[in-house]
């Protein structure tokens, strides 16, 4: 359809939906809101949205006049989660520059080459932190500027070669007002790596439409579904996807901030959810199984405490049951750096609430709300139906998803076409189903799924059924080249001491107990004295799969 | 600031805010939610939003491909809240069209004029409005097609000359989905038209923009807060304002629709609450004094019914009260047709929830949302604090608030500098405080406003005070010319029987009980038999200003 001369037009007005709106929103109409954060001994440090606000402008002032940060210049934050770093979350992009948060927890390597491929000029730092920057400096030429926050000794930084200014003394006396400029929503706010481990870290660069989005969804019924009664501890690091959305989120509406700083261990958390009562948080499930053995040690009061999101990878149902015990509901969600990160949330369908399915339900990565799309591409890049049952890749379309990699200053970003399908959407890499009601269920990562004869075998399905058997300590399956088919699945199994198990039991038990289709079921089989692990914790399928390649397994073929 | 050459892109995906989008969320993810539409007798009819979903594509194709209707073209409904409006709101704009929802309640010469104005090319109207509409047809030159839903006389059309068509037969085996255009989010979507007392009415033209927009905001949880495990009874016409947004937002989210078709009387509503069982309503006061009325004189279970949204005009308090003590929690919010309309909504903030204030800030119009900016403007045009005492007109802007008026097909929209600021705010001609936190009261609209001497006088303050009095029945107060003051109070008075009240006895009433300021009080008073009304019970002051211009009244000056 093309548009015709005697079209109508919209009489409605049209705001640039911008980072420096919901800053004036959230310290204005929820000015006494609180950001709390965590000082580890002594009271906690308590500042409000209306002076959260005041400060914010004073830092744009302070960086725009006395440091001469331009519009696009990108600001680095190396911070926890504490009050100052949401200062910068809202002075940086609504001044027209760019947030730049650094991941503290990279190799010193990965560091230097992200502060140098986004060409940071300014550092905002956390004194605690600086004895991570100061041995990087000589390999960070473009930074002028290093603003250091709170108590950390500056020794560390004598001699160094960017300009050192205490955040306090920079900001202080400057105009508590900013003419905040009108920008173009779409252009850059923020950016943030993701920690590939494969090649260079890829950067995502997020607008200022995005986020204003992505904040509305967060503060949806069927998102976080917060209201200024609420208080939530945002455990999730702000260097992490904006820490979910949530300080950008929570000042559309109110929500108070608990901000554990540099506290992060499970004994301080308990203290904090005791006497600062938070109602929500938000964490990766390592947090939660720490927590949790914490509380079983040590009881507390934590009664406030009924929502718990979790996210970044699955939770596993007995530590959802455990928490269940305590009071705490979990609600799972799913995303990724590429998604801001609300991709799903697994809140249960009305028809399943106070039923048995409900448990389900929440198992399940969760359900894609108003403005993220989704669809399922199978081995042959054919899509496939919301059926349940249907295994492919996740691809995903919306505002607050990436179209795309950052490729340094005034360069056309990236869209490399295993990462972003012909038509934009974002490939996620992950496998998995969509049931009819659109809940997904992740089984694999694509690089992990084993591609027989043009179908997909769930690795991830055949270790559980492999673990399920008495014998069996672990297992881990993995792709390996096969003339005929492509790939077949090669089951690697570590047993249980004593055990006598041989592979055809084990594969009988497969097909019957595991409920795996025969055309599945693995030929390769070798015993392992352990699987070997990433630093996180996850199984490391690429050294199993280069033992394979270069024959150091025992294999039997069946 | 201007872009630099070596500026960072966002490399964030970017999907136009379409009608289209929300459509096919809630006819998917969310399609075993129903919208059931009231039939008076036997069953309800009930439609899955998958349904709604495969019928609005079938609709969409009728109107292409069998009436014609091309993008921009403006496709009116004349009907009650059901099921094939909800269908009419998705399938028109979905298709590039623009729906154009006509208010039935208007006199026949405005509904003639709006039509004509807005250039209608198709109606689509309900059998049982035929009565209403045929009359009017030889009116309507443009109207080339008619199309009927449900019950009613369709010998009423005989003659006519515009095309008749059944819908049932017009989208029947029709492709149930529809490839949706990708159109420019600002793209004209819906209007409206204000039935203004004075002028012509105005057209307000909604973008697909502005509704997706307004549909999160409703979603927000200090908005209407409402999920798949809610149902809502929409008795607020979908002619009125897009239903406040509820059939566009529910899409979004799951919530039930409970549409009552034009069965709006206090029995009706009351047994459809205790049949179906919905969880939140929508309505303006009226319809609540009725159904109070009913539910005394005779009790049902309407337990379900949790959550009332009231708005388009202040809700009493005794209305309030009585509402509470029913486990029906009355929540205020204000808007009107030009604000989408949801402008504020009042839910208490977090101090006061539990205390004895709780309740004066329910009577408020509410808070500002994310979204929706606000100011006051005093009588000088002077930018007034939120210090919840500065009384001025209120103007508001943001994304889902128009910025003009329609001004017929291709043409510029109009911006009269009474309803517009020269910066692009809407000039609401409510005139209130606000609080520090974003609460707003109104008190005044601004026509009834005394403007004495560059400062205002309210006239409901006046009269609150004067009403408050034991000799006292009704009282208004309206604003007569003075030489010196260009504006002053005069005082009508009807006193209760037997009163032997004098002016001077009022007078020093309303300064000592009343704490009215001493320039506010009035100098002229007369005394009338009863105070002239609107047809919908507001005080008529026009009346009383005529009266006193004429020198029909007889007025004592102190």
């Amino acid at each position: 359809m093309s548009p015709r001369e005697d079209t109508v037009l919209s009489t409605m007005q049209d705001v640039p939906l911008l980072i420096s709106r919901i800053l004036t929103h959230g310290s204005t109409v929820h000015g006494t809101s609180q950001v709390t954060t965590w000082t580890g001994e002594g009271e906690p440090h308590r500042r409000s949205f209306a002076e959260i606000g005041a400060r914010a402008a004073q830092l744009a002032h302070a960086l725009r006049e006395e440091l001469g940060v331009a519009d696009a210049d990108r600001v680095a934050t190396l911070a926890w989660n504490n009050a100052e770093h949401v200062e910068a979350y809202f002075a940086i992009p609504s001044m027209g520059a760019v947030l730049h948060t650094l991941n503290l927890r990279l190799p010193a390597e990965q560091l230097v080459w992200i502060v140098n491929h986004a060409d940071d000029k300014v550092v905002i730092v956390n004194g605690s932190l600086l004895p991570l920057l100061a041995p990087l400096l000589p390999k960070l030429p473009a930074i002028e500027h290093i603003v250091v926050t709170g108590p950390g000794d500056r020794s560390l930084l004598d001699g160094a070669r960017p300009r050192v200014h205490e955040y306090e003394e920079l900001i202080a006396d400057r105009p508590t007002a900013y003419d905040w400029p009108e920008l173009d929503e779409r252009q850059a706010a923020a950016m943030c790596y993701t920690s590939g481990t494969t090649g260079d870290p890829k950067g995502v660069v997020y607008s200022h439409r995005s986020i204003y989005l992505h904040s509305m969804q967060v503060n949806m019924t069927q998102s976080m579904g917060l209201t200024d009664q609420d208080t939530s501890l945002v455990v999730v690091p702000q260097f992490h996807v904006n820490a979910w959305g949530l300080p950008h989120a929570t000042f559309m509406t109110g929500v108070n901030l608990l901000m554990p700083d540099r506290f992060l261990q499970p004994a301080p958390l308990a203290e904090m959810i005791e006497s600062e009562r938070p109602t929500h948080a938000a964490a990766v499930p390592t947090i939660w199984q720490g927590l949790l053995a914490e509380l079983t040690a040590k009881p507390r009061d934590v009664s406030s405490l009924t929502q718990v999101t979790i996210g970044g990878s699955a939770c596993p149902p007995s530590l959802m049951e455990a928490f269940d015990k305590l009071g705490m509901r979990v609600c799972h969600a799913w995303g990724m750096t590429e998604t801001s990160p609300l991709g799903t949330v697994a809140r249960p369908p009305a028809h399943a609430v106070g039923t048995e399915e409900e448990f389900a339900y929440r198992l399940t990565q969760g359900r894609f709300p108003a403005g993220v799309e989704a669809r399922l591409s199978g081995p042959g890049g054919e899509r496939l139906p919301w059926d349940g049952e249907s295994a492919g890749e996740l691809e995903v379309r919306g505002n607050w998803i990436a179209g795309a990699y950052y490729n340094g200053p005034g360069a056309e970003p990236l869209r490399p076409a295993d990462k972003f399908s012909e038509d934009g959407w974002l490939k996620t890499g992950d496998v998995g189903t969509i049931s009819p009601e659109g809940f997904l269920t992740l089984t694999d990562r694509a690089k992990d799924v084993i591609k027989s004869g043009g179908e997909w075998i769930s690795s991830v399905d055949l270790e559980n059924a492999l673990m399920s058997h008495p014998d069996v300590a672990e297992a881990a399956v993995v792709a390996v080249p096969d003339e005929k088919w492509g790939e077949r699945p090669l089951a690697t199994v570590v047993l249980k001491e004593g055990s006598t198990a041989d592979f055809e039991t084990l594969r009988a038990f497969l097909a019957d107990e595991g409920h795996i289709a025969r055309w599945q079921l693995p030929e390769r089989w070798t015993i392992i004295e352990s699987v070997p692990k990433t630093s996180v914790g996850k199984f490391d399928k690429k050294v199993l799969r280069k033992k394979y390649a270069e024959g150091e397994l025992d294999v039997t073929k069946l």
